[in-house]
């Protein structure tokens, strides 16, 4: 099975001032993390406005990642989920082409009634099926209200081919049962605030937003688990709790950008409907960010 | 202010058994509900598996309905929502020119969180200000997770462009609410079984699944309500609820498509990676068919 | 079968400022509503702090209803619902003995994940086995957290002394769904924007929290639905619009005691936690109340 | 600040066949614990059918386990939630009187929407300043529907007699969030499976129906953790997941006492509404224990 621990960002898609995609930014931002102690990037995620991305873009925005990281080590995460079977399979396969290591498979959304167990084992079956790489279930019920239950994640971890998880909604009771019975299975936290949590239990690694502008001290948190220096890894993980919350739950993907524009990326306007941090937001992220900085550093 | 009262069904999109987007039977099908006491269609909506359809196949599908509705003083009402507001502009400004008399605008539903009240106020206000159509807004949360407040409506409906709501929520307490402050917004039912309550306190009609199959009887209703047959009324409204949970919330798309195949249209496969109905509950839907089978005459 | 239709408050409980239940003035407000064009009272329901009582104070309660109602024509249904079946039981028969003609039952509502359809099925047959005075269900998920499905009601409604429902979620298509199999099955609106809706399409009448303050215009409004003026049925329900919502979602029982006071009756403190109307909202309700005013005499 | 870590079992209530309660059952399996690796005992949680004692009931108890407990180093924390703030004074004051140690206070929950921020701010700093003993605050939003946001718990945290939560949401991040601000704040998995995740990030220990029959693994698991052994400690962890599921969210309190049962504890009957066990669900509740059991040795 192919082995993808370790800690990835799924990066932002940095767009220019009128909302095109800027895939100049993205190449520089992706020098810069190729530095820094992360084992790849999730491209598209959530964090990376996949939702408002055409097919095209994304095919761009990989091929720039699949370059960049070529010769690196890093692994290219692809986000390819979509609404329909065909057009996953679709994504997948263009990813795998392109260099991508495995995928990162967002569920079918809309049709939430008609998302049985057995609708959803089928589908994940078929794209893994058809699909040249590993791939990763990703559990975001705040975005999809769709939350995988233990049973289906069960039969989708029977697949050679369905790896593991990203579970975004750090739901750790079910995760252990999700391990307990396939402690092969790769979870990742899919928060930072839940990493050293979810690898008390076996998990895999993460896929975190907070990877974007905190790569050091989520390294450092990771090495200090690995070597069993608890007291360590507890004081790193309180110490992210604030910036990750800012970067998540507080102010979404506006946030996430903003941050990054603090910390040396460029992260950039966000596409409408979503809305700039007001000031007031600001001060608050800066406030937050100045207490952090000391630790951010390499 | 553009008056749309009246019944309507989202059309369902047939595909042909590859899966591929079939005009031909998309031209017949509307040659069919052209004969029927409809006054229009909504298409693409939830039913025509509107999340499963490119860009390009929404447009070639507008042209077809658009050539067909020509001339016989049936509405077509477009759906555009998209994940972001260029796009909704885009999609609806395309709807008006290719002859759309109106917009059925699904918001924005994957960054559920970020989904304030401002931001859904300046993403609806801003593509009502770019459309030469009125806009209807949709209010499906069982799909999008996105269930309008009282203050987000009314807000909206300041906008003169945005004449009324698809509510799919059946929140007969809020369309109540709403309609005490605007008694000129243009409520519509979202599921026939809603129409007569909906109608009982002021709605402009129903945009309904079941307007699909059951033309005749939803007309009968509506007629004999505006000429106050309460007890005709009722006993319709009754007559027709099994049949529409069957279509809706029962079996969903697949439902509806086998029973078209069943009354005369052309239903056809559903797009994965929903599947079709299963011999049990296709002997289910035959028993409801066969019950409601006479009403269903014009 | 017995009938119930009609027009019902669920009334609150007078305290005095110590918090402690004052009978007195609760026979003051039994002899006001008795005046009025209600079919009776509902006590306690979740207006009348249910939650907040002992059992000592539910029977002290329903002796003093019992005791004023005697002989005026009006119905006590009295409020019996508990967490256990026996205290269920015991809370009916006592009712029943004191002289309601009906019971409203809460379900039990503390281990929601394991109310399932077959423990509140043998729960309601158990109590209705016992019960001397036919039953009402009582849906309020807002409150319990537990909503009845179809098939559950479906099957209480088979047991001859389960005679309807208070719906307080105004599910009108779920209600719509039940009348269609069981038109005997005695539905009532449980807030007062949802009458006319319900009526439509088969109600028997309303358990609202605004008939406490407002019995003279919801009559006009049964009366204009059963005579269909459907025009002024409907002018009459938007009028009590905006009343019904302050009374309950907006301010709670602690809004509706403030609009007694306001209105003849005597309404008094709510018992801790619950907390008083702010200034600023009772000046919001006092805008309401006057708007309204001319509407709610006899 | 009282410290109260470690791992306590929320007991079941021993009722006898016709549903009485049953004492000496109690005082048989409280000296059973005191054997135990435990800290003591909660009592009643929502494992002990609180939702179904009355009053009288409640006081007979906690008389019972002070008796026992006497001297034996182990703690009462009493179950003191009420509906209204007066009576959760009352139940709070008198297991303080009693001789319980702290008190696990379950918020009122029937009026949902009306529990604001301010409502339970105000209602626990009212019991708090009432109290004799320390405060937990009981999240467990399965059951009540109300789940505390983390403004809620950082105000609740700032009052020196409210010293901790017990979280059976199992939300690591909220914890997080909690920890990373108020690291003496006592923070308590309130299930099996989340006792390790809980530890990582400073928790102080387990109040978990697991404790019940489990004891001794979930202290090795507890000391594993403790003397940095995190390889062991996961291991434990995953050992007893399947068990600890089975005692919850599978099969509720009638589960647990199945498990009492063949344990060599009282368990015996659950009261009505909840019904025992059926024959397929104890077929495999035995396969559960039968493949835990050597680990449940002490």
């Amino acid at each position: 099975m192919q082995q993808l621990a370790g800690l990835y960002p799924p990066i932002p898609t940095p767009f220019d001032e009128q909302g095109k995609l800027d895939l100049h930014w993205l190449e520089a931002n992706l020098a810069r993390w190729s530095a820094q102690p992360l084992d790849g990037v999730v491209m598209p995620g959530s964090n990376s406005e996949a939702a408002f991305l055409t097919a095209e873009e994304r095919v761009a925005i990989w091929q720039v990642c699949a370059d960049v990281l070529k010769g690196s080590g890093k692994r290219l995460i692809a986000g390819t989920g979509a609404e329909t079977t065909a057009e996953t399979i679709h994504f997948t396969t263009t990813a795998a082409e392109l260099g991508a290591t495995a995928a990162l498979v967002l569920p079918p959304y809309f049709y939430k009634p008609s998302l049985t167990h057995e609708v959803l084992v089928e589908h994940y079956q078929a794209v893994a099926a058809a699909s040249p790489i590993p791939l990763l279930v990703y559990n975001v019920p705040a975005f999809t209200g769709v939350d995988f239950a233990l049973p289906t994640l069960l039969k989708l971890a029977e697949h050679t081919q369905i790896v593991g998880i990203k579970d975004s909604s750090s739901n750790i009771v079910k995760m252990a049962e999700v391990l307990a019975q396939r402690p092969d299975f790769q979870v990742f936290a899919g928060t930072g605030s839940a990493l050293l949590p979810f690898l008390s239990i076996g998990a895999a690694g993460g896929i975190m937003a907070l990877a974007n502008v905190a790569a050091f001290p989520l390294r450092r948190l990771y090495d200090a688990f690995r070597e069993r220096r608890m007291e360590d890894a507890r004081k790193l993980q309180m110490a992210v709790v604030a910036l990750n919350s800012a970067l998540t739950t507080r102010f979404g993907v506006s946030g996430l950008k903003y941050a990054m524009d603090q910390t040396g990326f460029y992260g950039g306007p966000v596409r409408r409907p979503l809305l700039p941090l007001s000031a007031q937001a600001r001060a608050e992220f800066d406030r937050i960010l100045a207490e952090v900085h000391p630790l951010l550093a390499g």
